[in-house]
C-alpha cells in the first residue's frame, strides 16, 4: 500500500527532513514564490509573434528567478492554445527546469497540465473516452490503464503534474462538465476514480512513467442549482457528506497528493474561502497531507466576482487562511506581491506560509523533481499500438446499446446505409472538451488519420454508404436530400448530439435537442426506413420522441479518439456491446431524478421515470442472474457480509456482463435511497457459460450520514438486490 | 399589538390557568384524543348513500365521545368532495359541536378547512386571486382584506380554523403549488403573508368574524429538487435560514397560532421527524407558542413512505417527540391507539403529551371555542357586493401586462376580436386548485353566473367576438378554423396555459407548453393578424417563442373568480394595469435563476436572463423615479437608515405604480445577492402628478445569515437601488 510500507515510511521521513532543511534556508519571497502558479503566458513570447521558441527568456527569468514561482501551467498560447508536439514540450520543459536550476536554492518548478482523457495538449497522444464513458465501461481495469497511459504520455512530454481526475459526482445533467465525471453514483465514481489514480501514480509517482494526480474540484462544484458552470450549489453538509465527499475521501486514500478547489460556491461560501471544507474536513477528517491549488484566477475572484473580499489583498488573506496552498494566479505576480505584504504586516502568520510551502516541497520531493529521472524514450512509451488498442477497447466497452427492436442491430455489412446528422463525421463530436484545445471544438487540429463514425462505417461496410448532412448543430440540414436518398437505402444511421464544449461556454438553457436535429430526425423517421439513432455528446439531451420511433438507439457520449471504430465495431457486430449507463437518461427536460431516489419519490406514483435507467445497457446476447444469497441472516454492526450470485450467458454469443449489487437499508433515522450500488463485477462469458460471483459488503457499505453528520451503521433490516432477485439480512447491535 | 397589551396579557394568564385546570382533569385517552384530527369520512355517511344528512351520528359518537377526537377537517365526501352550501355547513358544524358538548369535559372540537383563496368549500364564497396573484398586486391592503373576507366567510360557515396561509417561498417553478406561494422573494412574501394573517385574525381571533390561521408548510416544502410535490429538498441550514425561515418567523410574529408541517423531507430528514426544525428552531428561536399539526397522513407515512420508522408505532413516537402536537391522521384512530400505548409503556413521556394538549387547548380558548359567539347573519357577512368588488380589484391589480408593442392594448371596444385557446372560456383555468373542490378542475361545479374571459369580453365588446377552440389542453384544437376566422377579425386573443391542479396531480416533466397549444399559437401568429397572448395557470410555462411574436402579452396566472372581468377591464382599458411579476418568468425549461442571483452568476455572462424579470409589469401610462437619496452616508451597526425617492406619472393616464427598493451588501463573509428587495410602496398618481416616498431600512434589512448560521450585519458598503438610480452608504462598527 502506498505510503504504508516500511520503505515508504523511511522515504517520508527522509523527505520530511529535507523539506525542513530547505524551508529553513528560504526567504519569505522564496516561500511565497513556491505558492505561486502562473500561466504559460507569463513566460511566453506574445502570441502575435508566432515564434518558434515560445518561451521568452527574460520573462522566464522574471518569473522563476525574480519572483521564485514554484509552478507553471498550461499549453502555450500560440494559435488556439493547442496541443504541442512532444519534441517542443520536451524542449520547453528543459528550458523551464534550467531556469529553476539557476535559482539560489535550485528548487524545481512543478509544471502542471490539464491531461483530462489522455495528454490533451500533446499532439498525437492517446485520447481516451471521457470519464462519463469510462464509467459506462464499469471496468476499473480500463480506468487503471487509462491512468497508466496518461501518466506515461504526459511524463513523456516532460510535464510533472496532471490536473486530473475529476472526483465530482454527476447528478446535474445540464452542467457542461457532466461528462468529466464518472456519473451519478458514488460507488461507481469511487471505484473508477481510485483505479485511475492508482494506474497514474503507481506505488511511487517519482517513477519514470508515473505522475502525481490532482483531485478536483473540492467540493460540491458539480451540482450547480441552475445547471450553469461556476454558479452556486445548495448542498447542505449532510448531503455533501453523503454524495460529494466520499469520492474525495477515496482519492486521498488512493494517494493523490494534490487537490484543486471548487471554483464556485456551496451554500453561500465560495470554495476558495471555505475553511470548514478545506481545513477542518480535508485535513482534519480526510487526513489529506498534500497541497491544495486554487482553480483559474479563483483567489482574486473572491474580490472581483464573489464580492466576499473588500480588496484583492483581503481575497488572498481569506483564501490562504482558509487553506489554499498554491494560487493558480495565473497572469501576474499579484498574489505573490499581496501575500508577501500580508506576511510582513502580520495579517498572515509565517506558520501558515511554512505549512503551505512544506506541503508543496514535499510533493516535489515525492514526485522526484529534485532528482529527476531521465525521460523515457518516446518510442515504446508514447502512442504505442498497445495503448491505442486499449483505448479502442475502452471505447467499445463505453458505448451503451439502449434499444434494439427486432434485432435491427447488428447491421449486415452489405446493407445500404444512409448516414446523416451533425455528429456523424466529426472527431470533435466524439471527444468533447479538453481535446487538442480547451474547448476541443477545432476539428482541423484533430489527427486526421483517426476515423469518424462515417469513415469507420465506410471502412467496414460492403454495401452502399451515403452521407447527407454537414456538421451544423443548430442550423437546418438538407432534410429533403435525406428523404430522397432514404429510398435507396436499407437503414438510416441518424447521428445526433452536441458540439464539443467545457466549462462556461457549454452552458445551456434547456436539455431539449436543437430544433434542426429534431426536424432531421422527424424527416428520417417519416421515410419509413428503419432508423438507428446514435447520440454523441457530453450530456443526455432529450431524445424521447425520436428514440421511441427509432428501431435502435446507441448512446455514444464521448468515446474518444477511437470512438468511430468502436461504434462501427458495434454497429456491425464485430464487438458485442456491454456498456451500461452511469447516469439516468432523462425522459424530459425537467423532473431530473437519479436512480438512488428516496421511497417518497415512488409512493404516490413512481417519479423515477427516465428514458433509460442507471445501469441500462443491452448486449447482442442475453444474461441472467440467479441464486442470489447472503452468507448469514444476521450480522453484528462492524461485520462484513458476503453475497453470492450466479450469472449466466443465456444467449448465443460471447459477451461481457456487469453484475450490479444494490442494497437498501429498510428503515433508518435519515431516509435512505430505494437502492444504492455497493459492488459490481464485470465478467466475460461464452454462450451457456455461467459463473458464481462473490461480493463482500463492508460496514462502510451499510453506513450513511446520520442526523448529527457522522457516518453510522444502524441496526435493522437490509435488502440486497441483484437483477430480479432480492434477499435480506439483519444487522444487530 | 396582539398578545402584548395589558389586556392581552391578562387574557393569556386567564387562559393559562383554565388550560392547567382542564388538563388536570383529563385522562390519558382524553389528552391523546385532543391530539387527534380525523377527516370528515370518519364521521360521515358513506359517499354511495348520497344521504341528505351527511354526518352519521354513531360514527360521530365513536369519534368525539369514545375516542375524544379534538379536531376534524375537510368537506364531506359526497360527490367530488365539493363545496357545500352555507346552510349545510352551519347544520353540520352544530351537530359536531353538540357531540363535543356531550363529552365529559365538554371540550369543543376545532373544525379545520382548507380555505385557500377564500372559503374554498363553501358554495358561492368570494374566491380571490391565488397567492401568486396577490403577490403580483404588491398591495398588502388587498392581502389584508382577503384575510378579513376569508375569515368572515369561513366563520359564517361555522368552521373554526383555516389551513392558510402558505408561507413557503416560490423559487421552484415546476412545483405544482408554486401559485399557492407569494412568489420568489422573501420580503414580498413576508409583507403579503403578514397582512393576510392580520386581516384574518384581527387583534383577537375569537371575534365573530375572525379565525385562526395556519402557517404552512414548515419548512422547506416548496423547494423540491426535481420540482415534484412531496419529494426531497436539499436546502442546508444556511440557505434555509436565509430564504425559507423568515416568512415563518414573520407569521409567528404576526400571531398565527398554528403551524402545519412539511410533508416531504429536507436534507434527508422528513419534516415530521425534524426535531431541530420543529422544536429547537420553531420553539426555541422563533418563540412559537401555538400548536403544530401534521399534514395529511404524514405521521404514518414516516413508516409507510419514508421508511424512517420501523413500525407505525415508531412513526408516532418519532413525530410526537420531534414536536408534532396534532396528527391529521386522517382516516382512523391508529394514531390515538398507538400514542396511548406509547405513553403507557413509557416510550413517550406524559410531559410531552401535556405540552401538546396545553398548546391545543390554549388555541381553543384563544379562538373562543369554549364560549362561542353566535354566528353572524349570512346577509351582510357572506359574498357581499363590497367583498366581490374587493375581489375584482385584487384581480385587476394582480394581472401583469408584460408586453405591449405599438400600444396594441388597450383594444378598441368596436374591434372584431377572435378569441381562441383552452383557457379562454373556463372559470377553472382562472381559479386553479382549492376551488370548489380539491383539484378545482370540475368546471360544472363553478358558479355559472361568474364570467369567463370570453364571456367578459362578450359583455364589453361592441365589435364582433368569435370564439374558436374548446377546453382541450393537450389535444388538437381546430387550427384551420382559427386560420379561416382570422381573416374577418382585427385581433386575436390567444388564451393559453394550464388546467387546474394542486399537489401531486399537478406534477409535470417539463415547463414546455403542451404541443397542441404551441401549434395553435403558431397558426394564430402565422395569420398575420396581431395576437395578444394571455396566459392563465399556476406556473410560468415556456412561452418565449410565442411571446416574441405576439404584439401583446398578459400574464394572468390565477386571478380568481372575478378574473374574467378583470382581464376584460384591462384588455379594453377600463382599468390601467399595474401588476408586477412576483417571480422571474423563465425563458427556457432549464437554467432557472431567481432575481436575487449572486454576482458569480453575472461574472462571465449574465445568467439571469428570464423572459420577464421579477418586478416586471407595464402600465398604460408611464412612471419615472428620480432623486433617490439616503439620509446619511454612514450609519453604525444597529441603526436605521431612511431612503427617499420621487415617483412621477409621466404619461397621460391615471395609474398605480409600485416603487421597489433593493439593496446590495457590497462585500460580505457569505456571498450576497446582486440585489434584494427590502421595501416597496404602491401609489396611485394622476398624469403629471409626483410623490416623494420615504422608506426606512432597518438593521434586519441589512442582515444576512453568517458562516456560523447566525443573523448578522457586517460593516462595509451598501448600495440602494430604485429604478435606474443607485446610492451608497457605509455601515461602521
Amino acid at each position: 500500500m502506498t505510503g504504508h510500507s516500511v520503505n515508504a515510511q523511511e522515504t517520508n521521513k527522509a523527505i520530511e527532513s529535507k523539506v525542513k532543511n530547505l524551508l529553513s534556508q528560504m526567504t519569505l519571497e522564496e516561500k511565497v514564490g513556491q505558492m505561486t502558479q502562473v500561466d504559460f503566458t507569463v513566460i511566453g513570447v506574445p502570441k502575435e509573434q508566432n515564434a518558434e521558441d515560445q518561451i521568452d527568456p527574460a520573462k522566464l527569468e522574471d518569473a522563476v528567478l525574480k519572483h521564485h514561482v514554484g509552478s507553471i501551467l498550461n499549453t502555450p498560447f500560440t494559435p488556439d492554445n493547442k496541443a504541442q508536439s512532444i519534441d517542443i514540450w520536451r524542449k520547453m520543459m528543459r528550458t523551464v527546469q534550467d531556469a529553476a536550476a539557476r535559482t539560489r536554492l535550485k528548487i524545481p518548478v512543478i509544471y502542471g497540465i490539464d491531461a483530462i482523457h489522455g495528454a490533451t495538449y500533446t499532439q498525437n497522444s492517446v485520447l481516451f473516452p471521457q470519464a462519463i464513458n469510462m464509467a459506462a465501461t464499469f471496468n476499473s481495469d480500463l480506468a487503471f490503464k487509462e491512468g497508466e497511459i496518461t501518466a506515461r504520455e504526459v511524463r513523456a512530454s516532460g510535464q510533472q503534474w496532471n490536473f486530473s481526475t475529476v472526483m465530482d459526482i454527476g447528478r446535474q445533467p445540464l452542467w457542461p462538465r457532466l461528462w468529466e465525471t464518472f456519473g451519478e453514483d458514488v460507488h461507481l465514481a469511487t471505484v473508477m476514480g481510485t483505479a485511475y489514480i492508482k494506474g497514474h501514480q503507481g506505488d511511487d509517482f517519482s517513477a519514470a512513467d508515473k505522475l502525481p494526480t490532482c483531485l478536483k474540484h473540492y467540493v460540491g462544484y458539480s451540482y450547480p442549482l441552475n445547471g450553469k458552470d461556476r454558479t452556486p450549489a445548495w448542498i447542505g453538509e449532510r448531503m455533501l457528506r453523503e454524495y460529494f465527499l466520499p469520492t474525495f475521501e477515496a482519492g486521498v486514500k488512493a494517494g493523490a497528493p494534490t487537490v484543486m478547489v471548487n471554483s464556485a460556491e456551496v451554500d453561500g461560501i465560495p470554495g476558495h474561502a471555505n475553511h470548514h471544507y478545506l481545513t477542518t474536513i480535508l485535513r482534519g477528517e480526510l487526513g489529506f497531507k498534500g497541497f491544495t491549488v486554487s482553480d483559474w484566477a479563483d483567489i482574486e475572484r473572491l474580490y472581483t466576482r464573489d464580492k466576499m473580499a473588500a480588496s484583492p489583498k483581503e481575497a488572498v488573506k481569506i483564501a490562504v487562511m482558509a487553506g489554499i496552498d498554491m494560487s493558480m494566479v495565473p497572469f501576474d505576480f499579484s498574489f505573490y506581491d499581496l501575500l508577501v505584504d500580508l506576511v510582513k504586516s502580520g495579517e498572515v502568520p509565517m506558520s501558515r506560509i511554512d505549512e503551505a510551502v512544506s506541503r508543496i516541497l514535499t510533493v516535489k520531493y515525492q514526485a522526484g523533481l529534485f532528482e529527476p529521472k531521465p525521460l523515457l524514450p518516446i518510442e515504446g512509451n508514447f502512442a504505442t499500438a498497445e495503448a491505442i488498442e486499449t483505448n479502442r477497447q475502452a471505447a467499445r466497452e463505453s458505448i451503451v446499446l439502449a434499444k434494439n427492436e427486432h434485432n435491427i442491430l447488428p447491421l449486415k455489412k452489405d446493407a445500404n446505409i444512409l448516414v446523416t446528422g451533425p455528429t456523424a463525421n466529426l472527431l470533435s463530436a466524439m471527444n468533447g472538451g479538453w481535446t487538442v484545445s480547451w474547448q476541443g471544438a477545432t476539428e482541423e487540429l484533430y489527427p486526421q488519420e483517426k476515423l469518424t463514425v462515417l469513415e469507420a462505417i465506410q471502412e467496414k461496410a460492403t454495401g452502399k454508404v451515403t452521407y447527407v448532412g454537414g456538421d451544423a448543430f443548430d442550423a437546418p440540414i438538407d432534410v429533403q436530400k435525406v428523404i430522397d436518398e432514404a429510398k435507396d437505402h436499407d437503414v438510416i444511421l441518424l447521428s445526433l448530439g452536441e458540439h464539443p464544449y467545457t466549462e462556461t461556454p457549454g452552458n445551456i438553457e434547456t436539455l431539449n435537442l436543437d430544433q434542426a436535429q429534431v426536424d432531421l430526425a422527424n424527416a428520417a423517421i417519416a421515410t419509413g426506413k428503419p432508423v438507428v439513432l446514435l447520440t454523441l455528446g457530453g450530456r443526455p439531451r432529450i431524445i424521447t420522441s425520436i428514440a421511441e420511433r427509432a428501431s435502435g438507439v446507441i448512446l455514444g457520449f464521448l468515446p474518444g479518439m477511437e470512438g468511430g471504430e468502436a461504434i462501427a465495431d458495434i454497429l456491425y457486430g464485430d464487438y458485442n456491446p456491454n456498456g451500461k449507463l452511469p447516469i439516468s437518461y432523462p425522459r424530459n427536460t425537467n423532473g431530473i431524478t437519479p436512480y438512488d431516489y428516496k421511497p417518497i419519490e415512488s409512493f404516490e406514483s413512481n417519479i423515477y421515470n427516465p428514458l433509460y435507467p442507471f445501469g441500462h445497457g443491452l448486449s447482442y446476447t442475453t444474461f441472467e442472474t440467479s441464486d442470489l444469497k447472503v452468507e448469514k441472516e444476521k450480522i453484528n454492526i462492524g461485520e462484513n457480509i458476503n453475497v453470492t450470485v450466479n450469472v449466466k450467458n443465456t444467449g448465443s454469443l460471447k459477451g461481457k456482463e456487469t453484475v450490479l449489487v444494490y442494497i437498501n437499508d429498510v428503515a433508518a433515522s435519515v431516509t435512505r435511497p430505494n437502492k444504492q450500488l455497493k459492488a459490481f463485477k464485470k465478467v466475460e462469458l461464452n454462450p451457456g457459460q455461467s459463473e458464481s460471483l462473490s461480493f463482500t459488503l463492508t460496514p462502510r457499505d451499510l453506513s450513511f450520514i446520520g442526523v448529527d453528520l457522522k457516518r453510522i451503521v444502524e441496526p435493522g433490516d437490509f435488502k440486497v438486490m441483484v437483477g430480479n432477485e432480492m434477499v435480506g439480512f439483519t444487522v444487530t447491535k
